[in-house]
C-alpha cells in the first residue's frame, strides 16, 4: 500500500491488522504497521507512542514480562524494528497531522486494540474462510478496531486529496477496550488545539448503509481491581489463625451489588472476575476481585466509586485483611454536539450506499473516546461520536463478529466529507 | 537396590522418590519404582494399580490430558514401560503380600503421593544442597510420603527376614493428600482378611526419637467442588439479563461459614479456593468454589456436608444459576485401638534411638487411612495409626519440609517388631 | 355545613377531618363525616363502603381487633352510628354521583386516609396553635388528604351549581398511603363508565398559586411482607437444632439489595422494616422483613418483584426455614394524558390566585391513583393527575406538615372549571 | 412464716414468689419478701441492695420508667414500703450472715430473678390448677429461681439450727437470667472472705432424687446489643441519601455467624434479636441486633467477642452508619472443685430421698455464678456448683416448667449438711 490507498488497499490493510490482533498497550505490530503506512504519506507531523501519551494517565499497563512477550511476537510477525523500538514499554498509538493553511483544527479519533477472545474457525466465519483469521490465538478483533484504524488511514488520504482548509489530525488511540488509553491521549497535548472532534464506531447493531450522526448514552465507567491480603492457616488444625481473604472478598461482592440505586439516573455495578486461595484445606491468604461501576453521568459513576471503595475496605477490615484497590480504567460520560451531528447527517445524505440516517442513538455502554470529546468540549470545541453501520454476523465481543468491508468505504466517505464541511462551516 | 535393602539402599530409594514427586492418581514413576523393587523380592503375591482399587470409589481423578502428561513424564524419567502400562488411567499404588504359615493377617499402610508445592532451592534445604530436590517443578514431597513408601519396603524386608508367622501385606496407597484414594483401597478387597492394621506417619511435630503409639483426633472430612453456571450479559448494556455466578458464589461463601456450630463436638468449614468470570464488564457466567467440611466424628462431618449442600444449592437458586456439586475427597473419623498401641509402645522401648514414647496424641487434621482402619475395625479387627517423630526443619506442607533420614531406620524397627509381636500375641 | 358550602364551611370541614386522622381501612369517622355531608346534597346516587370496593382486591386490611378499636374510636368521636354500620369490617370510602343530562362521564378521585405520624405540638404549628391538632395521638394528616376530601366536596358543589352537562362522580378513596385501596376502587364497578378522570394532590413541593397540569413519573410499586418460620433452640446447648430465621432474613436482605439494575429504566428496592427473635440465647424462630420494590414501568416493578420473591424463598431454604410472602400494597405506573393536562392548564390561567402553571412534573414516588387512571385509559378514556401547590411548612410525611387553606379554594376552582370544560370539549 | 420454717412454710413461700415473678434488676417484691423473712431470723448481719453490689459492674440495668413500673407493681402487691425504698434504682438482692464462732467462711449462692415468658394456664399445669400461677402476666419463674431463693432461706435455718462452726453467708443474687448480676455481687465485697462457696441449681433435666455434686461445662458468655444509626431517606425518591441501618445490620448478622471456629475448643455465636426501620418506603435510620458469643473458656469467649466487635463495626462503616455496642451481660467459664464435690457426694448418700448421685455433668450453657466461683477460687478458696434434680414437666425456659416441691426439702438437706461437713473438714 502506498499513498492514496485504494479501497482494495484498505481492505488488505484491515485484513493484515485482523490477522494480528493485540490487546491494550500491546498494539506493537498494529502501531508499527500504521506508522509504516503513515511514513509513506506526505504528512506535516507524525507522533508515535510516548510522544502522544501523558505518562501519568496510562491505566492498566501490563507488567514487563507480558509486554516483552507481545513485543517479541510483533517482531517475529515482521514489524519494523526501528518503529518497535519507539514503542518499548507499551507506549503504543500514533497521531498523524496534515496542515492545509488557514482554518480550524479538526480531529478524528480511531481506536486500534483487540480483545482476549478466541476467534471462530468455522467455515461460515469469513476471516477463517478467507485466510485472515487471528494468528494470535486467544485474541481477536471482535469489535471492529481493525476497521477503525483502516478508516483512519483512508480518511487521511481523502482529506489530503481534498480542498480541506485547516489542520487535520488523526488519533490512533491504544487501549480502548480497557478504557485505559483515552485519558492518556486526551492529556497528551495533541488535542489541545482541536476545535472539532469526530470519533468513529462501526456496527453497534446498525446494518451496512445506516449512519448514526451523534451517538449518546455513554455511561461513565471506572474499573477497579481489589487485592485482598490476609494470613493463611490450616483450616482443620488452626482455623482461627487465618485472616480469610475469600471470605472478605465474598462480603465485598455481596455488598457491592447492594449499593443503593440513585435517583439522579442509571448506575451499574459488576464484579466480573474473582479468584482466591490455594487449597481446600488452607484459609485463603490472597484473593482478588475485579469489577466496574458506571453511571449515566460522571457524578453518578463517582458516587458508585466512592461507595464501592468504602464497601471493599470495610469488607477487608471486617475479616482482618488488608486490601489494595487500583483503578484500572476510567471514562467519563459525554454527549455528542448537535451542531456536528447535523453536519454529519446532511453530508451522509449524499454518500453512496447510505440508506438510513439516524440523528442519534443510545450506546448504553462505556467508551473512553469520552475523555477526548470532553477535553475538546471543555476548551469550547465541539465533538460527535459517529456510528457507521455494518452487517456483523455475530454480536460485538463474540467469536463470530466480523465487519462488512463495504463499511470501510462508506465510513471514509461520510467522515472525510463531514470533516471538509465542518472546516468550511465552522458551526 | 536388591532384596534385603540396607539402610543406605533405603535412603537412596527415598531420595529417588523425593526427586520425582507426583500428585494424587499420578504416582506413575513412584508406583513403577516401588513395583520394580518389589519384583526383586520373594513375594507370595503382588497386586498393582487396578488390582487393588475399587473403581467406583476413586475420587478426584484428573482428566485424561492431565494423567497423560504425568504418564509421559514418568516414562521420560525412566520408569519401566511394562509397569507403567498397568497403571494407565491413573490406577496407581500396589499391595505386596508375604505368606508365612499359620497366623493372623497383619497389614501396614503407607501412602505415596506428593503435593503441589514448589520446593525450596535454598542452600540450607538439604535436598537442594545434596542434589535430590524435586525435578517436577511446582511439586514436592512436603509431607514425607517418600519416606513412608521407603519404610514400607524396609518393613517388608525386615518381616520377611524374621520369624513372623502369618500373612503380611503392605498397602502402598495413592492419593492421600486429596483424601481421595483411601476409600478405593479400603474397598479394593485386599483388606477384607486383615486382622490387624498399622498405618504410619512421620513427623507431625514430633522430633526424631519420639514415637506416638496410637494417634487419635482424626477429623472426618469431605472436600467439595461446586461449579456454578449462569448466563453472561453485558454489565452496562443489559445487566438484568445476567445470571450472576460470582454473586451466587459469594452468597454461598458467606453462608457456608455461617453454618451453625454443633453441640456434639468440633466442626470446620473452609472455602479454600474460588474463581469466576471473564471480564470486568461481563456478568460472570461460570464460577467455582472449592472447600471442605470437617467434623470430630463422621456424623458431625455429615451434618456439615448436608448443610453445606443446602447452602450452595440455595445460593445458586437465589441468583437464578445452576450448580453442580462434586465430592472430591472424603474420610471418616477413626480411633486407634489401645491394644495395638500398647504393643507398639512396649516394643518401642527396646528400639535403638527411641527416646520418648507417647501413648497418644491428637492429629487435629484429616487422613484417609481412617477408611482402612474403619474397614478393619468394622470386621472385628484392630487398627492403630503410629507416629514416628522426625526432625523436620520446615512444617508439613511447606517448601522447606524435609525428613531426618535416621527416622527411616527407627520406623522400620518399630513397625517390623510391632508386627511380629502382634502376630505372636494376637491381642 | 349544608349544601353549597362556603369556603369557610370547607375550611371548617377540613379541620374536623384533621382532628380525626385515621389510617388505611380505618377511615370510619372520616367516611361517616363525608357521607353525612353528602346526604345533605341533592345527589343522584351515593355509594358507601362495600358498594364501591371489589372485595377481592383490598390489600393490607388490618385484623378485626385493630378495626374494632378504630370503629369504637369513631363512634366515641361522634360519628353517625347508622353510617358506621355500613362500614363495618373496614369497608371505608364513598362515591357520589351527579347526573346532569347528556354528556360524558367525568370522575374526580380524592383520597382520605392519614399516616402513623405524631403531629407536632409546637406553637409554630398552626393546627396546634389553632386547636385542630390530631386527637388520635400517633396519627396525623401529614400528606393533605384532609384537604383532598374537602376539595372533593367543594368540587361537587361547584359542578352541581354549574351548567355542566353529563355525569359527574367523586371517588373518596380509602387506603392510599399503603397503596392498598386503589385497586379495590378501580375494580369496584363505578369507574367502568368514566370517560375522563382527574386525580388531585396538593403540595408536592409546589407553593400556593402553582398548578401542575399533568403529573408524571409515577413509579410502579409493590409492598411485601415476608414472615420466616424456623425452629428455636438454645444457642449455647444445642445451636445445631435451630432453624435460624434471623440468619435467613439477613441473607434475604443482603441479596435483595443486590438484585441487578435493569437497562430499561429505574428500579428501587428497600427493606424498610425488619424484626425477629425473642432472646439473645435463643436461635430465632420467627422473623419478618417488610419492604417494597419499584419500577419506572409496571414491567420493571414486576421484574423486581419476581427476583425479590426468588431471593426471599431461597434465603429461607438456605437456612432450613419456611417463609410466607404477602403482597401488602401495589400500584402500577401511569401517565397523565396531554389532552386533559392542556385543558387544566388553559383553565388555570383564568383562576384567581394561580400565578404559575407547569405543564408537567415528575412525582418520583408511587400512588395508587394509577390503578384508577389506568382503568379509565384501558377502556379508551383519558386521565390526568393534577397538582395544586400549597405552602407547606414541613415536608410531606413529617410532623410539621400543614396545608395553606387558600389552596382549597384554588383547587376547587381549577378542578370544577376543568371538569366543565372537559365535558364541553370532550377532547 | 417465722424462724425455723417448716417445709410447709417453705412451699408456701416459694408459691408466693412464684405468683410474683420479676425479671432482672426488678426483683422488688421478691427481695422485699426475702428481707422481710430474714428480719425475723436471728442474723448477725443483713445487707440489702446497694450494700451488696459493686455499682460499676451492674449490667443491662433497665431505664427509670421500666424500673418505676415494677417498683409500683411490687408496692401494689403488698411489698413492705420501708424495704422497697432501699431497693430504689434497681438495687435488688440481699446477703444474710450467720457468725458461729471459729471456723471457715462458707457461702451459698442462690439467684432470684424470673423470665419474660407467659406461664401456661392449662389445668395440667400445677401452678394454674393450684392458684399460684404468675400474676405478672408475661413473666414467669420458668427456671426455678423461686425454689432457689426458698432453699436459701431453708438452708439458713438448718445451718443456724446445727452445730456449724464458722461464718455462713447466703447470697440472694439478682439478675442471673441476663448474666448481668453475678459480677456486681462478686465484686460487692461480701465474697472477699469466703473460703468455700456452693451454688445451687434445681432440675437441669435431672429427676427428683438425683444429685450432681459438681456441675462443669460452663460456657463463658458475653451478651451484646449493637445499635446502628444511619440516615433516613425516601426509598423511591432519594434512595442514595439513606444510610441504611437494616442493610448494615444484615451484613453484621451474616458475618457474625461466619466468625471462624477455634481449634482450642467450642465457641458459639447467636444474634437472637433484631429489629429496625419504620416504614416500607423509608430507608431505615435505626436498627439493632442483640446477641451473644460463648466459649468453652473465657479466652475463647474473648476471641469471639473481639471478632464480633470488629465485624459489627465494619458492617456499620460499610454502609456509612454509626454503631454503638454495649456489653449487656457477661460470665466467665469456671470449674467445680473436686474436693467440694466429693463432700457433697458423700453427704448426699445419707440424705433421705436421694437415689442417684452423679459426680459431675456438663451444663452446656452459661451462668454468672461463675463470677462468684472464680472470685473465691482466685483468692485460694474452693467452689462447686451443685445440681439437685427435680421432676419438671416442661423444659427450663418453657411455659409449662414447674418444680417438684419435694426437691426443696432434699436441696435444703444436701446443702446444709454439706456446709456443715465442709466447715468441719476444711478440705
Amino acid at each position: 500500500m502506498s499513498q492514496q490507498a485504494t479501497i482494495a488497499d484498505l481492505v488488505s490493510f484491515r485484513r493484515d491488522l485482523h490477522r494480528h490482533p493485540e490487546p491494550a498497550w500491546r498494539e506493537f505490530y498494529t502501531t508499527a504497521r500504521i506508522v509504516d503506512e503513515l511514513e509513506t504519506r506526505d504528512l506535516d507531523a507524525l507522533y508515535v507512542g510516548p510522544e502522544i501519551l501523558d505518562d501519568d494517565e496510562r491505566m492498566a499497563v501490563p507488567d514487563d514480562d507480558e509486554l516483552g512477550k507481545w513485543f517479541e511476537r510483533a517482531r517475529d510477525a515482521g514489524a519494523r524494528a526501528d518503529i518497535l523500538e519507539r514503542l518499548a514499554g507499551g507506549y503504543t498509538g500514533a497521531v498523524a497531522v496534515l496542515e492545509r493553511g488557514e482554518g480550524p483544527t479538526v480531529g478524528l479519533r480511531v481506536d486500534i486494540d483487540a480483545l482476549p477472545i478466541t476467534e471462530s474457525d468455522d467455515s461460515d466465519h469469513l476471516p477463517a474462510a478467507e485466510g485472515f483469521r487471528s494468528e494470535n490465538e486467544g485474541f481477536m478483533h471482535a469489535c471492529g478496531h481493525d476497521a477503525h484504524a483502516t478508516v483512519g488511514l483512508g480518511v487521511l488520504d481523502a482529506v489530503s486529496d481534498s480542498d480541506f482548509q485547516g489542520t487535520f489530525k488523526v488519533f490512533f488511540q491504544p487501549s480502548e477496550e480497557l478504557v485505559a488509553g483515552g485519558k492518556a491521549v486526551a492529556e497528551g497535548g495533541h488535542l489541545d488545539d482541536v476545535d472539532y472532534l469526530l470519533a468513529l464506531h462501526v456496527g453497534l447493531d446498525h446494518p451496512t448503509g445506516e449512519v448514526v450522526c451523534g451517538v449518546d448514552g455513554f455511561l461513565a465507567v471506572s474499573h477497579f481491581r481489589a487485592e485482598f491480603t490476609g494470613a493463611p492457616a490450616h483450616a482443620g488444625a488452626k482455623p482461627e489463625a487465618g485472616h480469610n481473604t475469600n471470605l472478605a472478598a465474598a462480603a465485598a461482592i455481596q455488598n457491592l451489588y447492594g449499593i443503593s440505586r440513585h435517583s439522579d439516573g442509571a448506575t451499574r455495578v459488576n464484579v466480573g472476575l474473582m479468584g482466591g486461595g490455594t487449597a481446600t484445606n488452607i484459609i485463603a491468604e490472597e484473593s482478588f476481585i475485579e469489577g466496574e461501576v458506571r453511571g449515566e453521568t460522571t457524578e453518578l459513576m463517582e458516587y458508585m466509586e466512592d461507595r464501592a471503595h468504602t464497601v471493599i475496605e470495610s469488607a477487608a477490615e471486617m475479616h482482618d485483611c488488608d486490601v489494595d484497590i487500583a483503578v484500572e480504567g476510567k471514562a467519563p460520560s459525554a454527549r455528542s454536539d448537535d451542531a456536528l451531528a447535523t453536519i454529519v447527517g446532511r453530508v451522509s445524505e449524499g454518500v453512496d450506499g447510505v440508506e438510513s440516517i439516524l440523528e442519534s442513538d443510545e450506546l448504553g455502554g462505556s467508551e473512553d473516546a469520552t475523555y477526548l470529546m470532553q477535553h475538546v468540549q471543555d476548551q469550547g470545541g465541539l465533538a460527535a461520536y459517529v456510528g457507521v453501520g455494518t452487517d456483523h454476523p455475530g454480536g460485538h465481543h463474540t467469536r463470530t463478529f466480523d465487519v462488512d468491508e463495504e463499511t470501510i468505504r462508506i465510513a471514509v466517505d461520510v467522515l472525510s466529507e463531514s470533516i471538509g464541511r465542518i472546516a468550511a462551516d465552522q458551526p
